[in-house]
């Protein structure tokens, strides 16, 4: 059997029932479809069942808008909302930046050497200073300067961006402004931030600060979905890193970026991947 | 539906094929049983296929010798071994000791907390040191000495106490004898060591001292079946710990303890909740 | 040289100025006192000394209150706070608890063995359910029920326990009673608290179940000395562990167990091995 | 006192004898150098003394040749090595690479932001591939390909090329080539290798597939001086990552690369920043 090829994913989530792992599983082996990896979870709390599937067609005839068609009619009973993806199918990724590079620098080395399966046809940065960056990797560089007065027209032109460059994932790799509301609303869903902090601790502004000021022996980054409710969105990933009396809010900042930067690639990389899903304020996440 | 209480399970393996998750799922599905939890795994190396399966019955007419029949029809078309473990049933240990008493000590307080759902009948050692603390746990204790011209007798006398309190796993708890051959293949498969190195580094004896002399930034402690091949079986859990040059081996020994009774005890947990599978000379472990 | 023996422990504290580490390495090369181990710490922002030394008298004269009266004279200069402890010297220790016994049988067990190198003259509690596990270890337990109505006069009792078995630290290890104002200032730099949380976040009632429905990705415990402010006294010691949308409050509860009996018993060894020091609302601690 | 910019570094090693600590600490008082940072250790079995002493001159006629006379003379004594470095220095280091280039990438990051304050004047490969990477960094880059028949001539090559650019230190970032013994010589004591495995484990050739093979739990990289006896050098630093069963030896080679690059970062920047001692075949290192 030919199973070593990328394969395809079918993802799912619905009520809870009798037969839900049976509903996806029964339906690939009548397709000849060789499972290669099938993740599940039935949350007993929201009494919703999520599951993962990963396959290869065995069927030399195997077509997927068959498949689109005969599973949505089988997964209509089941309530279930689902989500085929081919493996040709390579997610187009915006990246958000300020002037920290270290996010963008890792995103960008792990795309350029294939560990990121994805496609960045746009950098987006309120300031001008990682443009030759992007340039290097071959990426178009946008640069949209912001004020106060001009926040709503710059966010309308990264919405404009956004669809130009068919954009179906949006990374705040250190993106150092607070997005608006209607931003927010309009990001939900398909934007990763990452917040340097275990949240919910230290939330808002200068969290290496605070954590110092607490005392605490360890420290963090959270990588979430973005929402209406500022660091607050499901979380997706943390990092955490021990830390000792001696190290000041700078040290902190600067060990800090590690655990950045791993912790967003690794959100980054679970998202397109398919392994996460949204649960009510929490998060559902298929790791490897 | 009642999915609250503690479930049944379910394990198989079996040769890699179209259609495995599936041979599991649909009589689930079919017989009425609501899956819990479900993991699998299809090794690509050794073409094999593993799964474990948690469920409830929700037909009032649920039948375990019915399960049994139907299942073991539908799982011989796939070549699956396979076994079945009812809610009730508790895994029957002996733990096997010398004189250090961390690896027992914590192993009782699980058992005693409820965290280890198993049965201790005995304790067998080749010293008489732990007869008290097995006694505070209410546990029967045989003080089994052994000299290298009663090693075979001694050994006898085991197998004959695992037999007489019928047990079904043996957990060498820093137990500081050489099995023989015979010994090692009667407990094949059904016996768990902890040795206090990351394997297969540091093998044999004194292994704090080997990694001290080497200068090493990290130590730990395997878990494992016992085999003939000591020290080689295959590898259920490991833990490390990272150390630095201010620590002397007897530093590592102490500290290592640490991480030999958590190791051990996560061994143990797994084998009695179903969840490892031998696969060759490695281990397939489904976590939770 | 003899220094494998246990050493002199000599901790001392000041405002930073030049000559500070020399203060105490010159007198104790002049007195003939071989160093082990010395550990300082110069802290910019509180503008404070920290310095901890083990060391090993070599003159055969060596005299504990001629060090005391010429160092102290010495010390004087720095406006050194200063604290010297002989070999001899095992800290008096009692231990709070209500019901939960995993951070009791865990400094049980390693008092037991030596690692915590302490005595533990008594074992108090609200409730009586742990006496025979004092018992087992010869320790004097008292049951002190506690109501709304006799809160003062239970505290009081505390109190006059502590006094009267002249009590050196207070550990409370799961004792599930918010002190007193009062009962906290008595107890202000000289009793530790395991909180089961990463602290500052999810302070006060069932942390576990607020971590879960914040859907965190780390759940820890704190050890902190007790202070007027609850749950918010300098933090000696943090652990973390990983966790995943699988598991629920419950399991939240029983897996933080390892992690906080850990992370108490790491803040009490720190602290009667004088390797803590409170720096305001901090601390720096000199780790092993 | 002015402390804030960045310090001096004096390290020094002696045999074990009374009043080590003294002979460097009470210099610097009389010279009126505030110690900003001091790190020591006595290592009983080696009977060997290390410090290192970070500090900021106040006296405005502070001169670094009567402080090398100075303190010379003084530490003749005590029969100690010892080394001076003044803020100004930046050592220069010449990074070797083959194809991969994650530890390079990393390496030049870290560079480029000031993390590792060292100057790179020259990268040397035994292919072309990392040209451009190096050139887009602005380093010189020499292409020395390598055939059995060329060897010794390449090494000779990469020798006139460390002195040419005045190199003080080598890092091997996956240079893929195992060096003759005149060359592990003529860097002993100032080369730094990363292995990917935790050492002694997996010695040699394709250590993920060996680890793979074993069924380890946890895989790792390490980073050590060259010496003569190949992948035996006195170990620096360390790292480890817990694996699965569902990884095969490609994923642990893509996971262990995260791994690699920190360790060799670390190893790095400790060297640099003079934190490392060689104590016979293990180190000391003074870590932050």
């Amino acid at each position: 059997m030919n199973t070593n090829n990328k394969p395809w994913i079918l993802t799912a989530k619905c009520p809870s029932q009798l037969g839900t792992v049976d509903a996806a599983t029964r339906y690939m082996a009548n397709a000849k479809n060789y499972i290669n990896e099938i993740h599940s979870f039935d949350d007993k709390e929201s009494q919703t069942f999520f599951i993962r599937v990963e396959f290869s067609p065995q069927d030399p005839a195997f077509d997927q808008d068959k498949l689109q068609l005969d599973f949505g009619q089988h997964a209509k009973k089941f309530e279930m909302e689902w989500q085929l993806r081919s493996p040709q199918c390579r997610p187009k990724v915006a990246i958000l930046v300020s002037k920290y590079d270290h996010c963008l620098n890792d995103l960008l080395y792990r795309h350029r050497t294939g560990q990121l399966d994805i496609d960045i046809p746009v950098i987006i940065s309120n300031h001008g200073d990682l443009r030759e960056l992007a340039q290097w990797h071959g990426i178009d560089f946008h640069h949209l300067p912001i004020t106060k007065a001009t926040k709503v027209a710059q966010e309308a032109d990264i919405v404009s961006l956004l669809a130009k460059y068919k954009i179906e994932l949006v990374v705040l790799a250190r993106y150092m402004q607070i997005l608006t509301p209607a931003m927010c609303q309009h990001l939900d869903g398909w934007a990763i931030n990452i917040h340097h902090s275990l949240l919910p601790g230290f939330k808002g502004a200068k969290p290496y600060h605070q954590a110092w000021d607490k005392g605490v022996k360890f420290v963090g980054a959270t990588a979430h979905y973005v929402t209406n409710d500022l660091d607050e969105g499901p979380i997706i990933a943390q990092g955490v890193h021990s830390v000792g009396h001696e190290l000041y809010p700078a040290d902190l900042i600067a060990k800090g970026q590690d655990i950045e930067r791993v912790t967003l690639f690794n959100a980054v990389r679970y998202h397109v991947e398919m392994r996460v899903f949204i649960n009510g304020s929490r998060t559902v996440v298929f790791g490897d």
